[in-house]
């Protein structure tokens, strides 16, 4: 590699809005869609909510040219709905399922079916090593009453744990996606403390879009006026994040969004902004490097965060064991009027209504017994999150008690000089 | 770190068969476990099985003096009954669940219901990055008719990316679990190439144990004698495996395994054989490097070994599909019965026997649709698997192709120099 080394990198990502039968003007859209692509010609483009397989072999075949080569990320039961298209070679790829995402009797919000993900790509660019990381996090449906805050807090924290651990070895780091998080959310907070992953929109110095980078604003009009009636520009919750690690040096040099309509045709692409940022990679020295070194100082909001999420997960795990413990109620309840029902139909009198209700008795056990299962499970997931976020604040507490000399790894968030002497 | 830097590392494994109310002697077993590894005092304990959360807590309690750290994985909705002690303190923590791991329905087997997991510890010892992975891959019930088969080969796939993608940094990796992988299973090969990891078994020059380094032996009294009955000596399902990378060298100076008694009070630890290891780290000049460069002439064991595992996992989702159209006609069929159920009582004649049918109807259609829901997201989990599979293979068959200047870096399996010019 040259030693006055520079990689400009373009990127793309857009939640598509594809369900398919309930999309409006889906093939259309993503007929579009795939046409800009071509045009623009990203080295990425990392999609969301592609739900349908058939429109990512659409848009495969009609980019191929531009972009040999494409991933679809399959999971859960309907899939992740994520996909990517790269212009260049795509070395590795894997994926991770997180292990919270809603409830299965939420089927009008139905994001449990779809076995949200990331996804990871890693490429080889002019002898760099980059890790992509896309994905959708659960959607938050009321934000005033969000039941689905600590399954989030718990999905961004494995996001965050994911990328960490996987990307040790790269030299860029680009996370692309929908994380339905508010910029001050603390999941997006935590996210950026623990992996040191820096807001494209934060950091550019040229943004063109929509007021205030949101990504879901009310000139689109796919979307639902009312839902955003609290936030008059809109709201931010897509983005593009981005670090470099080791001996590079990172910055974005432009970030676009749509704005809500299409010059060309009049309707947008998505019921969300698409979001395209111009990344520039170049050597650095040492000391340029604005990889996160978490000292003293900046180990603080880290500890705030990781605590703030742990208390947050504890919420979950309370709320999760209270469902457990009724639903545990309802299905020995459900057992119990089976048993009397049993004795009304052998007996006489009232049979006719006790058969009647021997369906409803036996649908209320299985349906019980399968919710008291579910959050049980539910609730050794958040404890799983729980105990590592302890883990990771037991360490970061030490680190402060200790002082800079004795940083532990995990804290440290650069890639290089990690090896400290533990014993 | 010293040039003629050395470091020996005592490892324990064992599937330690804690089924509550089910496994025979447990708490006694548990009690003399937790001596004998107060008294050996190894660097770190790996165990299996352990289900109730109770023993680890007794454990930790007992063994806190000699292993100040320790963790309990929690997943599923008993949990993956993994856990470790470890002697020097537990850097970073995570766990990947198994995306495929059995069947709901199959409540004997059970294996669903735990939630199987791999868990990773990083540990730095005198400036060594060790990777630690601890696993149980789904039981094998039946070696001829194993319906388990391409859930187990997808796990162990599983097993290897996350092995592959997270120890990039590190300079020692080290495996241990219960694989329930004969040594020549086609998930043990796959696992092998794929990692690089080698079998303290078949690298020591000192072993000690059970015949043919069997880990479940007809000597031991919790064994079912009649599973055993077409292997005189026994199975070898547990492992250790172990890699060195970049510029460590790594050997097995000595493996033991328990031999099916305790000579002090009788009766096993378990129905597994454990297996004790000390492993020996070194500098290494970079000649001396034992990991695999998969180069031109080691390619095709791993290009074939991938090969098998997109056939197995393709039949794997051939009879997942089969399922899910079955279910989906069951489901169907459920539903018109009910049609006709609803018209006779409405109607009256047959009304009692029509009422009575009533609930096995709803209990038809409500447990064919779970179980087509389930099918689809196994046809989903395995083509995802066979998705990755089929890219390594591609970029195998490449750097076959492109001779060996153009190894690709996801085949050189080393973690240095993996920066091939890509444009």
């Amino acid at each position: 590699m040259k030693p006055n080394f520079s990689l400009r990198l373009r990127v793309f990502s857009l939640n598509c809005w594809g369900i398919p039968y309930l999309s409006k003007h889906r093939a259309d859209r993503v007929k579009r869609l795939g046409d800009f692509l071509n045009m623009e010609s990203f080295d990425l483009a990392l999609l969301q909510e592609v739900w349908s397989e058939q429109d990512f072999q659409y848009l495969r075949q009609k980019l191929s040219p531009t972009y040999p080569a494409a991933h679809y990320f399959r999971s859960g039961i309907v899939g992740s709905g994520l996909c990517v298209f790269s212009k260049h070679p795509i070395q590795e790829i894997t994926q991770h399922i997180y292990t919270l995402n809603g409830y299965p009797y939420m089927i009008y919000h139905g994001d449990w079916f779809c076995g949200k993900a990331v996804g990871l790509l890693v490429l080889h660019l002019s002898g760099l090593v980059l890790n992509a990381y896309v994905t959708h996090l659960h959607a938050e449906y009321s934000r005033q009453k969000d039941i689905y805050l600590a399954h989030r807090v718990a999905q961004a924290w494995e996001l965050a744990q994911f990328i960490h651990h996987t990307s040790k070895k790269a030299d860029v780091v680009l996370l692309c996606g929908d994380l339905n998080l508010h910029p001050k959310d603390l999941g997006c907070r935590l996210l950026k403390e623990w992996t040191g992953l820096h807001d494209a929109y934060l950091e550019t110095r040229d943004f063109k879009g929509s007021e205030e980078g949101c990504t879901m604003v009310p000139q689109n009009c796919y979307v639902s006026q009312r839902e955003l009636e609290p936030f008059p520009s809109g709201i931010r919750i897509d983005y593009v994040l981005f670090k470099a690690v080791s001996r590079f040096y990172i910055s974005c040099k432009t970030l676009k969004t749509t704005t809500g309509h299409d010059h060309h045709s009049g309707t947008p692409f998505s019921d969300h902004e698409a979001l395209m940022a111009t990344l520039c990679v170049r050597h650095s020295p040492p000391q340029h490097n604005p990889s996160p070194t978490h000292g003293a100082e900046e180990r603080s909001p880290l500890i705030s965060v990781l605590r703030e999420a742990w208390t947050e997960l504890g919420l979950g795990m309370a709320q999760a064991h209270w469902w457990a413990t009724f639903a545990g109620y309802v299905t020995g309840l459900g057992l119990l009027l089976l048993a009397l029902l049993c004795a009304l139909t052998a007996g006489g009198g009232v049979r006719e209504i006790a058969l009647l209700l021997w369906a409803p008795s036996v649908g209320l056990v299985l349906g019980a017994g399968a919710v008291y299962l579910f959050h049980m499970q539910e609730a050794k997931g958040l404890y799983r999150a729980r105990a590592e976020l302890h883990h990771v604040l037991g360490r970061a507490r030490d680190a402060q008690d200790l002082g800079p000399e004795s940083q532990p790894a995990p804290l440290l968030g650069q890639q290089e000089g990690d090896r400290a002497e533990e014993q």
